[in-house]
C-alpha cells in the first residue's frame, strides 16, 4: 500500500480505537459503579432524613452528620436537593471520566466508590494513557506538514530568513491557539455555566490543557443543565483537540529551539523526526539486523547547512 | 569547561532553580490565599454557630446551610471540627500545592479561592510546566548511562542478543520502578495514613506518577499528623523521583520500540538523541548558519548494523 495511505489509514485506526476503547471504559465504570452511587445516594437521603427528625440538634450530632456528608462529596456524590437528580455514572459521565483518565486531566470531582473502579482505574489508565499519548502524537504528526512546515515554507519564500519565519510562524501559531482553545472556549463555557466568570473559563481552560486538571470548574456538572451528555461529548472532543494543539505547539517549540541552537547549548535531547511524507525505511516488514531506525537515516550523508529550515529539512 | 562538567553544572543550576521557584510559588499562593481561607474559615465557622443557634432546623435551613458547606469544602475548607487546626495555605502545603502544579499532577485538594490566585496560578504553571519538564528531561538524560546504556551493555557482554538484551532490561527496569516507586511507597502510605488500604496506596501512586492525580487521596491532609510539613517535603520528593523513573521508562520503552522497528511500523516518530556524554556540536557558541542540530549528526556516515543496541549506539 501507498505509504501515505497507510500513515491516513493507520491515524483512522487508532482514533476509532480511542473512541471505543473510551466508550468501553464507560460502560464498565457504570456498571461498577452506578450501584454503589445509587446506594450511598439513598444513604445520604436517609441519613438527611434521620438528622432532620432528630429532636434537638447538638454540636456531636452536626458534626457526625456533616463527616458523612463531606465523605460522600468527596466521591462527587451531593446531599443538596437538586444535584440528586444526575448520576456521575451514567455512560456520558462514566465516558468523560475515562477521558479525564487516559489524557491525565484527572479533574477528580468524582472519583470511583468502590475497590474494583480503583482496580479498574489503574489497569484503564495503565493501557489508556500510553495509547492517548500514541494517538495525539499520530494526530500531530499529520498536523506538522499543514500548519507548521508549510506556513513556514510560506514565510520563507515571501523573503524571511529562515530562523526569523520559525521565530514569526511560532508566534502566530501561539496566538491562533491562545485565541481559540483558551480564549474562545473560556467565553462559551461563561455563558453556558451560570456561575462562572470569565477568568473562571480561562483558568478552566488553561488548567485542563496543561493535564493539571484541579476539578474546581468542571463544565457539565451542575444540575439541571440540558443535553448534559452531548455538552459533556463537546467537552471530551475540545480536551482532545486542545490538548492536540498544546502537543503541536510544544513540538513545533523544540524544533525552534534546535533550530536556534538552544537545545544544544542547554545540553537537551534534540527534536525527534515527524516527518508525515517520510518514506518509512522499513516498510511493512521488521528489520532483519537489530539496529536504530534512525541510524539508517544518519547513514544518508547530507550537505550540512543545505537544510535551512523546517519545511525544508523535512521535505527535502 | 569540559563538556560532562559543565553537563552537571547546568543540571545542579536547573534543581536549584526548581527548588527556588516551588519556594517563591509557596511564599507568592501563601500570601495570597492564606487571608481568603482565614476569612472563609472564620465565615463557616459563624455559619455553623448560627446553624446550632436555629430554634428548628427545617429542610429548607439544612439545604441553605449544606450549599454553603459544599462550595467551602471545593476549596478545601472544611467545617469539622478537628480539621480547623491545619490551613491549607502554610508554606509547605503551598509549596505542595505549587508542586502539583508544576508537575500537572494536579489533585485540586485545595485550589486557589481568590481571582488573584487563580490568575496567578495561570501564569505560573505557564512557565512551571516547561521548566519541570526540562529539568525532568535533564535529569533522565543524566540517568540514562547508569540505568539504561551499562545495564543492556552488561547483559550484551554475558552473550545475550542485542535485542533481547533490551527487552530484558527493560522488564527489569519495570520491575524496579513497580517495586521502588509504586509498592513500596503504596505499603509506607498505607502505614502512615489511617484510613487507607494498600489499593487506595497503589491507587494514589499509580494516579500520582501519570500525572492524573483525582485528588481523592492525598498524603498529609488528615487533621492531627505529626511532622506535616516534613511529610509534604518527602511526598514531593517522591513525586518528582517518581516522575523522572516514569520518564525514563517511557524514554527506554521509546528506545526499545525503535530497535525493535515498532515506531517505523506504526509511522511514529523516533526516539531523540539523549547521551549525557554525546560531546556537544556547538560548545558555548550558536551556529553561524541556521541548521538542525541533528543534521550534523546526520552528516557523519554510520555503517548500519554497525550499533547493535542502546549502549554501543550511544556510547560508540
Amino acid at each position: 500500500m501507498h505509504s501515505a495511505g497507510r500513515s491516513w489509514l493507520l491515524l483512522t485506526g487508532f482514533v476509532l480505537f480511542y473512541v471505543i476503547y473510551l466508550l468501553f471504559g464507560a460502560l464498565v465504570f457504570s456498571s461498577i459503579e452506578r450501584p454503589v452511587e445509587d446506594k450511598l445516594r439513598h444513604d445520604m437521603e436517609t441519613l438527611k432524613q434521620e438528622f432532620l427528625n432528630l429532636s434537638c440538634v447538638n454540636p456531636a450530632s452536626l458534626e457526625r452528620f456533616l463527616v458523612q456528608v463531606l465523605a460522600a462529596n468527596k466521591y462527587g456524590v451531593s446531599v443538596l436537593r437538586n444535584s440528586s437528580a444526575t448520576s456521575n455514572w451514567d455512560l456520558a459521565s462514566s465516558m468523560f471520566f475515562a477521558n479525564t483518565l487516559v489524557t491525565t486531566v484527572g479533574y477528580g470531582h468524582t472519583t470511583p466508590l468502590s475497590d474494583t473502579g480503583k482496580a479498574f482505574s489503574i489497569v484503564y489508565a495503565l493501557l489508556g494513557v500510553p495509547f492517548t499519548m500514541l494517538v495525539l502524537t499520530a494526530c500531530v504528526q499529520r498536523l506538522m506538514y499543514p500548519l507548521v512546515l508549510a506556513p513556514v515554507g510560506l514565510l520563507q519564500r515571501s523573503g524571511m530568513e529562515p530562523r526569523s519565519a520559525t521565530a514569526v510562524h511560532f508566534l502566530l501559531l501561539l496566538l491562533m491557539v491562545v485565541l481559540c482553545f483558551l480564549l474562545a472556549p473560556a467565553a462559551i463555557f461563561s455563558l453556558l455555566e451560570v456561575s462562572w466568570s470569565f477568568l473562571d473559563g480561562v483558568y478552566f481552560c488553561f488548567i485542563s490543557l496543561c493535564t493539571i486538571g484541579l476539578g474546581d470548574f468542571v463544565p457539565g456538572t451542575q444540575p439541571g443543565q440540558q443535553y448534559r451528555p452531548l455538552y459533556q461529548v463537546s467537552v471530551m472532543v475540545y480536551l482532545f483537540v486542545g490538548l492536540m494543539m498544546m502537543f503541536l505547539l510544544l513540538h513545533t517549540f523544540h524544533k525552534m529551539a534546535d533550530l536556534h541552537g538552544l537545545t544544544t547549548f542547554l545540553q537537551l535531547p534534540h527534536c525527534e523526526e515527524t516527518d508525515e511524507d517520510r518514506e518509512p525505511i522499513v516498510d511493512n516488514k521488521l528489520e532483519e539486523e537489530s539496529s536504530y531506525p534512525s541510524d539508517k537515516a544518519a547513514s544518508k550523508p547530507l550537505e550540512p547547512g543545505s537544510q535551512p529550515s523546517y519545511n525544508t529539512i523535512n521535505k527535502g
